[in-house]
């Protein structure tokens, strides 16, 4: 059984639409190259209530959860005691990390706001920030980053090495320029005879091509061979309605790292 | 009290990583420029069961939902049966969107599979389609569209008048070339003091730059004259820090609509 996670998005800028996030792809992708599952995903903005809600319903129903944003030092930074509220814990200044960002300010410039990011759950573990100093931090199943995607990307660097690695999903991607309803039919018979593989169909239109309506079929699973053979059924399929199917490489064919 | 909304984005492809998603962050806009409050976002996968979860739990918190994704032709377009299976309710073809689909194609191409198209759960009203014909629709207090970025855009302009206006939240930007760790006290007290509105802080890094450690502060609130009391405020205490504040303009104090 592969392993499953979830995502937690914080932060009241992702919700007003001011800021887009991007955290939750990059995620999605490191996951995907790791073999790990990503099952769900949650935004919620900087509520305390909010946050301990939806990590203790995501940390209760998958094998990790990765949260993104509120570990900085302003007063809306409330990601650190909503986490030990979660848990049940204490929270205070964790000697290391108290040590690592007193290190890096000037005398007399480590000031109470920035020590607030040294105050991290009880029977947590740092998460190394190689980016920016503060770091994040691991308790139970749960790692808690920064939401600066530069910091958030180095933090997913530096758990890599500890996270489990499963058998990651291969992926072939055939596109058709066939329109989706056209092709839906043959397409969900190569489903039914392939039942160990998903496909899902997502269609596109380009305006000014010659046969400007098509999709592309992506073939997911974890048995290469398997999907190798849906893959070749599905190009016979787009054959037989009169179209060149295409292979081509999508993001999660060619893992990032 | 303003009315509150939650989204609900559905599809593997988002989970997988191969699709970044920027229908929340276009609906969260949306949402603002009415006055209505994004409060939770949830995305999931092509599972019936996971769709109906995550719908149950949203539609029974928030005044309204949104769900992308899920309602085309293919075999893993599932959201209609999973919305008529959260609401208890019987799923049959609609006739109104049924002689909609039949008349976009040539005699025999209205096949089967798009004819699925036309399956709405009992009960539910459609929402027009102005970009590629199939519909939406819209069932007590969930409002269904497409996944596909162009389609759904054209189907929030199309339900926009049926929703409800409140009073917009308000927004300025005041933007600081002060490290957040240095405003990061003043600013805590400014939102002390400034209790009905909410002040956001978001660091930013530009190298290269003179000063490169800087943070955007976000004021928001209902109360015009609060947002910029407290706006004013807040460009003080940047003065007192020897830097020049800038009221910078931001999506979410421009909305686009």
């Amino acid at each position: 059984m592969s392993k499953t996670a979830a995502v937690l998005v914080i932060g009241d800028e992702i919700l007003s639409g001011r800021t887009q996030d991007t955290n939750t792809n990059h995620i999605a992708r490191f996951l995907t190259a790791l073999g790990i599952d990503l099952k769900e995903v949650r935004v919620v903005g900087d509520e305390e209530g909010e946050i301990v809600a939806a990590l203790n319903a995501l940390r209760g129903a998958h094998d990790f959860v990765f949260t993104t944003g509120g570990i900085g030092p302003t007063h809306d930074d409330i990601t650190a005691d909503a986490v030990a509220r979660a848990f049940g814990v204490g929270i205070g200044y964790h000697p290391d990390a108290y040590a690592l960002l007193e290190a890096r300010y000037p005398p007399g410039e480590f000031n109470d706001m920035r020590k607030r990011m040294a105050r991290i759950p009880e029977g947590a573990a740092l998460v190394a920030n190689s980016v920016s100093g503060a770091p994040g931090f691991h308790i139970g199943n749960v790692y808690v980053m920064a939401g600066v995607p530069m910091v958030m990307r180095a933090m997913l660097e530096t758990l890599a090495p500890e996270l489990p690695r499963g058998p990651t999903v291969q992926s072939v991607t055939v596109e058709a320029a066939v329109p989706e309803g056209v092709i839906a039919p043959g397409l969900a018979d190569v489903q039914k005879a392939h039942k160990d593989i998903s496909i899902g169909s997502y269609p596109f239109y380009r305006e000014g091509a010659d046969k400007p309506f098509g999709a592309q079929l992506v073939v997911r699973g974890r048995d290469g061979a398997a999907v190798e053979r849906a893959a070749q059924a599905l190009e016979e399929l787009v054959r037989s309605l009169g179209a060149a199917p295409q292979r081509i490489n999508t993001a999660d064919s060619a893992p990032k790292k």
